[in-house]
């Protein structure tokens, strides 16, 4: 006990807030009682998140379901001495979803295209009446102006999922939307989406693990070459990017590190239709030509069926695979086509011009999730992160104005003036073929006329857009460094 | 078709050197031939790695069990030219075990402290005798120089593991060491160790996990308390360093960050008997008063039994925890134990100063999985990476002069001088004790005089002394730029 004696009297003489006596501590330790007492009220907040229906000496709350670019967008936009923000997620972060595809070969660290919410507004990590809760919302209720939610305990048995409540006066639906399988069998359980960071590591994990079980003495040749072949399904911007991406990769640096397989290692890119068909046509042949030269197979095929090792296309080719990735746009998630909500075709929640839910009060739906109603003789917009911030910024405008005009409670904004609707102007799309080559189609729409160049100038600007688009400045340092280190060092392949 | 047969025209035209014509592409997929065709000798070495009995026309092969400290420095220092090196671990990198600490609370990224083995030693990925094989050792025949090896699928359903043989002509067992858990029950089931990368991403997902969880309303405050106490059994440099990171963590990034639950988060570290008992007393002093001081409640006691939510202590007294990290040193792994080879005290495997297993030929072993024969009359060195680092280089330079005296083959080493045995001469121990502070020991032993010294002088000795062993530059500028970041922008909080 020499050492605690002498532990304990230097703690007295330091006469530190903890306590200092070793039964004190055992004391302290089984019931747990606080040591460093917080100012009562604060205390109180903080023990009991207050989320029944806002009274009048309470600012009004905006509820926000979802954490991606529309969800995002809004909260930074939100003014947070107006309201206080309520945000429900499964992460506790904001995906940079166009440099996700860089992330699978490491052109660039995970965390660095991982915005946390609480440093896009820290009003909900900090504010006494505003919060941030991993969870997934499992209910909404009109009528009561509560939403239902779960929290995520992430598989971990000793954790028994918490249900609650929360009432709002703003409801702001952004919840996005899922992959779409087109109902192919097999395609959940064989195929990585990449739509989140968990996807680029799995497949990140999964590309590296390949590249070494292809070494082992005594495999065959043709498992050889299926655990290294790469099929892409999708020939949109992200199965395009990540083909580009992948081919760079096998290019420079599995030629280097894996000298001993390399040429067994393949890419296939298969799309039903045209690729990048968003696109002008001198892109879209610009795009298939670089893409073969990077050495990626372009095949057009429909896929009708996924085994765990290979698919199976509508001719009845069968094509083996080590690693599949499956980026074929996106549709509603279950859980919003199960909400009792209008729905815009597509069955996406409808929404007026002012992104309003008709025929619910306080209810607005932002981002991938929603779509202008057809009596809006609106087009249902893109899934694109611009549509979604775009709308999320409008959106963040909209409420901070109905709450100077008083709006912002419950079932008190319908005699306000909204202002002009939301207006949606395409500002262009960019992608990545592959190395220091890029697209950028500056045309508002397909009919347009407009700027769209290819080449190593449009890489550039491709870049440059992005660093400035990223968030926060400190993952604008650290994709600069990320790429700067792959530059230099190429990229890591270290499978952690 | 348009968009395909403007590929096809495309691709024809600029005759790229892969298949162009869409039934040549679905062939080319089925049968899965290679199109960019390798130099045929190279194809063939690359299609079958040999690991037969090295024929007198190849180098002799080591092989290497193992990727922790002694195995590479082992292999960074043996002579490619004379030998072709076979690496067989279940992991692809070296973790930079001084630095893991730091990355559980974000300090650091967990890439910065991973270093691919292929960057530590190229051959074994582009020479064409060398090999990385991730797979563990399942055997080892001393009379037949062979090991048997059986891959990773990590837990992938589709992937059968593959068991093949390698044959040696020396052998060197690096594996290592496993964390002891004393035969205390539940310690496997429930706490989380920190030696590997990944061991570190469970403490880091499970702290913001729990951060967030203690947030949602209507959980009691009892819960709150439990969820938020992270318990750090055992009091060496890895659960001070650890224990230190997480109070600094929780001064500035939780009270920022997390200011709902600030008040509820505590650590806790349990030591049987002294803290840092390596070190010199005043050192040991300090580190003492600066835990406390910031915050961690230092308790002296003697685990008994670990629940999924509590741990017991012999006199009766409950702790309930949400966060369990255990760290009480190391003991040789069940299959070092099961190797029918002599034995050291500890029931490592025994070596003589030369680092040799005797009674067998050709193998070696270092690091913690070996230890002094009691017939060499020399203590079993600690399980340090110093002492694994210091084998490494001396077996590397042996080897290399055995290789140049002829000895490289199995069989062929006993007619020749094997020069000065291994000598360990300690170079002292350092350890953080959270924000700027340090202990640095410089002293050979316990009993020995020597400069010690502890504070913000130490705490920068300790940074430049690991910034400058990070084995690779790369790493080195990524640590750099992690300590600036969490500096400038606080830790990352993103949960992915």
């Amino acid at each position: 006990m020499a050492w605690f004696g002498r532990f304990v009297q230097l703690a007295n003489v330091k006469n530190s807030a903890r306590p200092t006596n070793p039964n004190h501590f055992l004391t302290s330790l089984s019931h747990f009682s606080s040591t460093a007492g917080p100012a009562p009220a604060a205390a109180v907040r903080s023990r009991q998140p207050n989320l029944a229906p806002t009274r009048p000496d309470e600012k009004p709350r905006v509820v926000v379901l979802g954490s991606g670019w529309a969800a995002c967008r809004l909260m930074k936009g939100l003014d947070t001495k107006a309201y206080d923000v309520v945000c429900v997620s499964p992460r506790n972060h904001m995906v940079f979803t166009p440099l996700l595809a860089s992330t699978c070969v490491g052109t660039l660290e995970f965390r660095s295209v991982a915005e946390p919410i609480a440093r896009i507004q820290p009003a909900i990590s900090t504010a006494p009446g505003s919060y941030f809760f991993l969870a997934n919302c499992t209910g909404v209720d009109p009528d009561d102006h509560s939403v239902q939610c779960e929290t995520v305990t992430d598989g971990i048995s000793s954790l028994e999922p918490w249900k609650f409540k929360i009432t709002y006066d703003k409801l702001v639906v952004a919840l996005g939307a899922e992959a779409s399988t087109f109902g192919i069998h097999g395609v959940n359980e064989n195929a990585i989406f990449l739509r989140e960071v968990h996807h680029a590591q799995e497949i990140r994990r999964k590309l590296l693990l390949n590249l070494m079980l292809s070494d082992v003495p005594g495999i065959s040749e043709e498992e050889k070459r299926r655990l290294l072949h790469c099929v892409v399904v999708g020939g949109g911007p992200t199965g395009v990017e990540f083909s580009g991406e992948l081919s760079d990769f096998i290019m420079k640096d599995v030629h280097q590190r894996y000298a001993h397989v390399k040429d067994f290692i393949h890419v296939t890119l298969i799309e039903a239709n045209e690729i990048l068909s968003s696109f002008d046509d001198r892109l879209r042949r610009y795009a298939t030509k670089q893409l073969t030269k990077s050495g990626v197979r372009l095949v057009q095929g429909v896929v009708k069926d996924v085994k765990s090792q290979k698919i199976i296309l509508n001719d009845g080719t069968e094509v083996p695979y080590g690693l599949l990735v499956w980026s074929t746009g996106v549709g509603p998630s279950p859980f919003v086509r199960s909400l009792q909500l209008p729905k815009s075709p597509g069955g996406r929640i409808g929404v007026d011009e002012w992104l309003r839910v008709p025929s619910v009060r306080d209810i607005f739906a932002i981002g991938d999730c929603s779509g202008f109603l057809e009596s809006t003789g609106k087009p249902v917009l893109p899934a694109l992160a611009q549509v979604a911030e775009r709308q999320g910024k409008y959106l963040a405008e909209l409420l901070n104005s109905v709450a100077k005009a008083g709006g912002g409670r419950a079932n008190s904004i319908k005699e306000i003036a909204l202002g002009d609707p939301f207006v949606y102007r395409h500002l262009g799309s960019m992608a990545t073929v592959g190395r220091y080559k890029a697209l950028v189609d500056l045309r508002q729409s397909k009919e347009a006329k407009g700027l769209s160049l290819a080449g190593f100038t449009s890489w550039f600007i491709w870049r440059s857009a992005y660093l400035t688009r990223v968030v926060s400045w400190r993952n604008r340092f650290y994709v600069a460094i990320n790429w700067f280190t792959t530059f230099v060092f190429g990229r890591d392949i270290s499978r952690i």
